[in-house]
């Protein structure tokens, strides 16, 4: 094997590892966000707790992920696509992150919502953390197969988020006013919601670099463009 | 002139206008918040307007700043400091644009609110508002004059920034409990505090890029050792 060749070889499977490693984070805080949300609605402290505590492994993966892309650059200095996937890598790691510091979050909400007793039975919230979570693990996929449909599919998801946001806080508003004892624990739910909401965008931000790194086309800012079929 | 002094002289000239355009944004997006905020303070539609409306330069100089970025990457392959300093400006690039989101979600929440009679006289969101803005301000100048002391100063802020967000969040409590009427309004009382608060979070994650690029140290995940004078 040529020298060139040894380089190329070494530089596609370091960068493989380095996808690896960011779909293990996006798992990781994928069940985070699952762990904190079914703590809530079953008012398990041990889940809850899990959560609270938990954060340790996705903030290593963080730190190592992003000297893996650093050194990417570095050593290898790459172009055109593989710098695309490396500098999307990059900010794909923040947006996971985000969302494990949300899952932490959801998991303090959680633990002073099971303090009151629960305002109503609980069905939007779980509808809005399966999308976000579909939304999220979706958008990896698209990154790793790079599929521009699926990434497409994710962008259009975000409205479902947004709709269901605004049902909850309309609803819980009219607790709040009906009985003063509702207000604390109703905040909770609905900063939960918004939570909720901000994960569905991180995951529209990681669908956005995928389409960047397919087409390097940016179709950041120009949302209602891109959700186009 | 040799030519490899030429292109390090180009690199070097690129470099300051990202990093020129990067300060540029940063100064829309303290803007918009300080507007945000004073158009709530003053039931100023105007104003709210501007910001609600105000968002595309913005949003053109993320993309291009982007671009200049990818391209400095692209074009001279830069190493060590030079490349640290392009990766935390993709970071910072991220971290203002969502400043600038903040400063909408801002304006949104003050429109609403206008639409109350005040809840109370607001002191402690405009005293939030001037520490969020400062420390914005503080981490940029840290990082266009790679000052260390002022890095970990803004890192110090947040703290501050946390507390107020808990005492605003326990009197307006108070309000709602005591009088369902205020319910509405106190809540995006509550939202604007938190938008607020994530405004020092974006600084402080400008700080700890400063801190990564000066001494190729990873500060994050360790908000408490660093914030140690």
């Amino acid at each position: 094997m040529e020298p060139v060749e040894r380089v190329v070889r070494h530089f596609q499977e370091e960068l493989e590892q380095a996808k690896t490693r960011l779909l293990e984070m996006g798992g990781l805080a994928e069940e985070n966000v699952r762990l904190a949300v079914k703590g809530m609605v079953d008012r398990d402290q041990s889940l809850i707790d899990r959560v609270l505590h938990g954060d340790t492994p996705l903030n290593s993966l963080h730190i190592e992920i992003d000297n893996r892309c650093f050194t990417l650059l570095a050593l290898y200095q790459p172009m055109a696509a593989d710098l695309r996937t490396i500098v999307a890598a990059f900010k794909i790691n923040t947006d996971l992150e985000r969302v494990g510091d949300l899952a932490v979050n959801i998991a303090e909400a959680a633990r002073r919502y099971a303090s009151h007793p629960p305002v109503k039975k609980l069905i939007d919230i779980p509808r809005m953390a399966s999308i976000a979570q579909t939304m999220l693990r979706d958008s990896l996929d698209a990154f790793v197969r790079r599929d521009m449909a699926l990434a497409q599919h994710v962008l259009n998801e975000d409205d479902r988020l947004d709709s269901l946001k605004t049902q909850i806080f309309r609803e819980l508003l009219t607790y709040m006013l009906q009985d003063p004892s509702t207000i604390e624990p109703a905040l909770d739910l609905i900063l939960i919601s918004r939570h909720l909401e901000r994960i569905g965008d991180h995951a529209t931000n990681v669908a956005e670099d995928v389409i960047f790194i397919i087409s390097a086309r940016d179709v950041r800012h120009h949302a209602s463009d891109a959700s186009q079929p």
